[in-house]
C-alpha cells in the first residue's frame, strides 16, 4: 500500500514529506488509516539521532489513533471501520516470560518499536504514525472506547501508559501520596491519572510559576523544590514519586521526600542523572527505579479507565506541516501539554 | 558503675584506655559484662569523624556479646548470668509506626546509636562495646541462643543483621539468584546467610583473586566484574544484589545484571556513588535501593536462624590493645573477615 508521511532524512534535516510503501497485509495484520498522532519528545530524539540508534529515513510517531481499513484473513478482534490505536510497540517475541505475562515492553528478545526497528519477518525498518496509514499485527492494536475523544486520545498511547503503568505497578489508589516531577506531556498525564486513581497528588517543580496549572489539572498540592523549608517539611511524605523530567537532572532534592519503602520512578530521561547518595536510600530503605511504557493488556486497561473516568490529555492540535515548528516549541517546553497532529492535514497540504 | 574502655579523644588520636561511668540501672535496664565485641568499619569512621557526626570521646563498638550481671526492677525477659547481645541500637521512640512494626532502625524520631548518640533520658552521649560493661534497656537486648559460639556471634549484631534484613525483606529463599558485591565483613556474611536461606549465590568481584575464598564460604559461582564477556552473559540474571562495598564506587557495571523488577541494595557505603544511568533502570524496571541494619525482632530471628543453621562469621580474635593495628589492617582490607575483641584482654592489659 502506498502512503505518505513526514520523515527526517538525516540527523540534521527538518522533517519533510515522504512517499513510501506499507507492507501488504499479512494474515494477522490490521491496516489502519491514521486520524491523529501525538508528538512525543522521543520523536525529536529519534529524528535527530540523539540516542545513536536511528536508521534513516525516520518517520516518527507512536501515539496513533485511527480507523481500520482492512484486516488480514486471520484477524478476529477487529473489523473494518472500528476506531483503534497503536502505541510504542508493534511486535515482540510473544514467547518469553515477559510476553506471556503481558509485559511485552520487557520482552526478553526485544520488542519492535513502532518506528525505527527492523520488522521481525522481513527486516524492513518500521515507520511510525506521522503518516496516513500503518499496518500492524493484531496483537499490538488497541481498541479505542467509543466514549473517548479520538483526537485527544492519541497521547494516551505513550504519555498515558508510561505514567499509568508505574502508578498501577506501585499500587497507587485512594489515599496514596503521589508526587509528580516535571509538568510536560508525561507529567500532566501522571497528575490526571493519579488523581483519577484516588491519590493525593503533589506537583513538585523548581518554580512556583506552574502552580495554577497544576491545580487546574487536579493536583491537590504544589511543592517548590527550591524552597528549602518546604522541602524539609515534605521529607518522608510520599509513597511514590514519578519523575518525568526528559533531560539530565539532579535527583538529590527528591529522594529524601520518599517515605520508608517508597520509590522514585524515572520515566522521562534516558541516560546519566546526577545525585545518587546512598544515605537517604539506606536510612529510609528508599528506592530509585525506572519504568518503561506498559504492556498491551495494560494499555487497553488504561484506555478503558480513561474513557470511564473521562481522563484526557490537554492537547494542541497542529497540521502535519507544522511539525518542525512543533519540535522547536517542544524543545522550549512551549506546549500545554501535547501536540497532536490532525492527519487530515497531511493530504490537504500535499 | 565504673568501667573501662578504649576511646578516641579526637579525630586524629589513636584509641587509648578510658575509665568512665555507666549509668545506674533504670527499672528497665540490663547491665551486661561484655565478653566479645566485633570491629566494624563504622567504628573506624566514627573514631575519625569521617561522617562529621562524632562527639568525643568516642568509645566505639556495636557488635556486643556478653553476660547479664544485673537487671532493673521491671526487667522480665532477662536473668543474671544469661548470655545476651547488643547491636547498633540501644533505644528508639517506641511510639511511631516504624517502632510499632518492629523496624526500630527506621524510627521516625531517630533511634539511639549504641555509641555516639545522646541518651533519650539524661542526654549523655552513649558509649559502645569497646569496654568491659554496658547498660542497655531491656527492649534492645537480644538473647544469644545456647548453641551459638559466643566469640564468633559478635559480628552477627551488625554485619549479620545488615545483610540478613535485605535478604529477608526482598524475599530470598530457595532458588533465588543472589549476587554479593564486596567480600569483607558484610559481604562474607551476605554469602553465608544467602546460602543458608537456600539461594544460588554469586560473588561479584573486581578480580579473580577471591574466587577460592568465595567458594569456601559456600558461594555457588564467581563473577569477575572486569571480565566484559562474563558480565554481558550475566545480564538480567540476578533477583537481588547486595552491595557491601564500604567506599565510593561505580554502580554502572552492576545494574544491568539485575533481572526485571530486581534490586541492587546498598548496605555498605554512606555518601555519593557514581554511575546512575536511568536506561538500565527504565528498560528493566530495575531498582537501586538501600537498607539499614534490621529491627530488634528481626535481629533475634537472625540469631536464632544462625544458631539453627550453624552460620557464623569468620573471625580473627584480637586483644583490646591491638585495636589501632586492627583499624589499620581493616583499612587495607587485611582481615578475614571480621576482627573480634576478646574483652577479657582489657582487664589483663590495664
Amino acid at each position: 500500500m502506498k502512503t505518505i508521511g513526514y520523515a527526517a532524512q538525516t540527523a540534521q534535516s527538518r522533517l519533510a514529506p515522504l512517499s513510501f510503501e506499507r507492507r501488504a497485509l499479512r494474515d494477522n495484520d490490521v491496516a489502519i488509516e491514521i486520524l491523529y498522532c501525538g508528538v512525543c519528545h522521543s520523536d525529536l530524539h529519534m529524528a535527530r539521532n540523539d540516542w545513536n540508534a536511528s536508521t534513516y529515513p525516520v518517520v516518527p510517531g507512536h501515539e496513533i489513533v485511527g480507523k481500520v481499513t482492512a484486516i488480514g484473513a486471520e484477524v478476529s478482534q477487529y473489523q473494518v471501520g472500528e476506531h483503534v490505536a497503536v502505541g510504542c510497540m508493534v511486535d515482540s517475541c510473544q514467547d518469553c516470560d515477559s510476553c506471556h505475562s503481558g509485559e511485552e515492553q520487557y520482552c526478553r528478545n526485544g520488542f519492535t518499536l513502532t518506528y525505527g526497528s527492523p520488522d521481525r519477518i522481513d527486516g524492513s525498518i518500521t515507520h511510525g504514525g506521522y503518516s496516513k496509514h500503518i499496518v500492524v499485527r493484531e496483537e499490538f492494536v488497541l481498541k479505542v472506547p467509543e466514549t473517548l475523544d479520538l483526537a485527544r486520545a492519541a497521547p494516551l498511547l505513550c504519555a498515558g501508559i508510561t505514567t499509568y503503568s508505574p502508578l498501577r505497578h506501585w499500587g497507587v489508589g485512594p489515599g496514596s501520596r503521589v508526587g509528580v516531577i516535571g509538568m510536560g506531556g508525561l507529567g500532566h498525564m501522571a497528575v490526571k491519572l493519579a488523581v483519577a486513581l484516588g491519590a493525593h497528588v503533589t506537583v513538585i517543580s523548581t518554580s512556583a510559576s506552574k502552580q495554577a496549572d497544576a491545580m487546574s489539572l487536579g493536583a491537590d498540592a504544589f511543592l517548590v523544590s527550591k524552597d528549602a523549608q518546604a522541602m524539609t517539611e515534605a521529607q518522608s511524605s510520599f509513597d511514590l514519586i514519578i519523575d518525568t523530567v526528559p533531560v539530565k537532572h539532579d535527583l538529590t532534592p527528591y529522594v529524601p521526600l520518599l517515605d520508608l519503602d517508597a520509590s522514585l520512578v524515572l520515566v522521562g530521561q534516558l541516560g546519566p542523572v546526577d545525585g545518587t547518595d546512598t544515605s537517604p536510600l539506606v536510612f529510609g530503605r528508599r528506592h530509585i527505579s525506572g519504568s518503561l511504557i506498559g504492556g498491551i493488556a495494560e494499555t487497553q486497561e488504561m484506555l478503558d479507565f480513561c474513557a470511564r473516568m473521562n481522563v484526557l490529555p490537554e492537547c494542541e492540535m497542529i497540521r502535519m506541516d507544522q511539525i518542525n515548528e512543533a519540535f522547536e516549541r517542544m524543545e522550549r517546553a512551549d506546549v500545554r501539554y501535547r501536540f497532536v497532529i490532525d492527519m487530515a492535514s497531511l493530504q490537504a497540504s500535499q
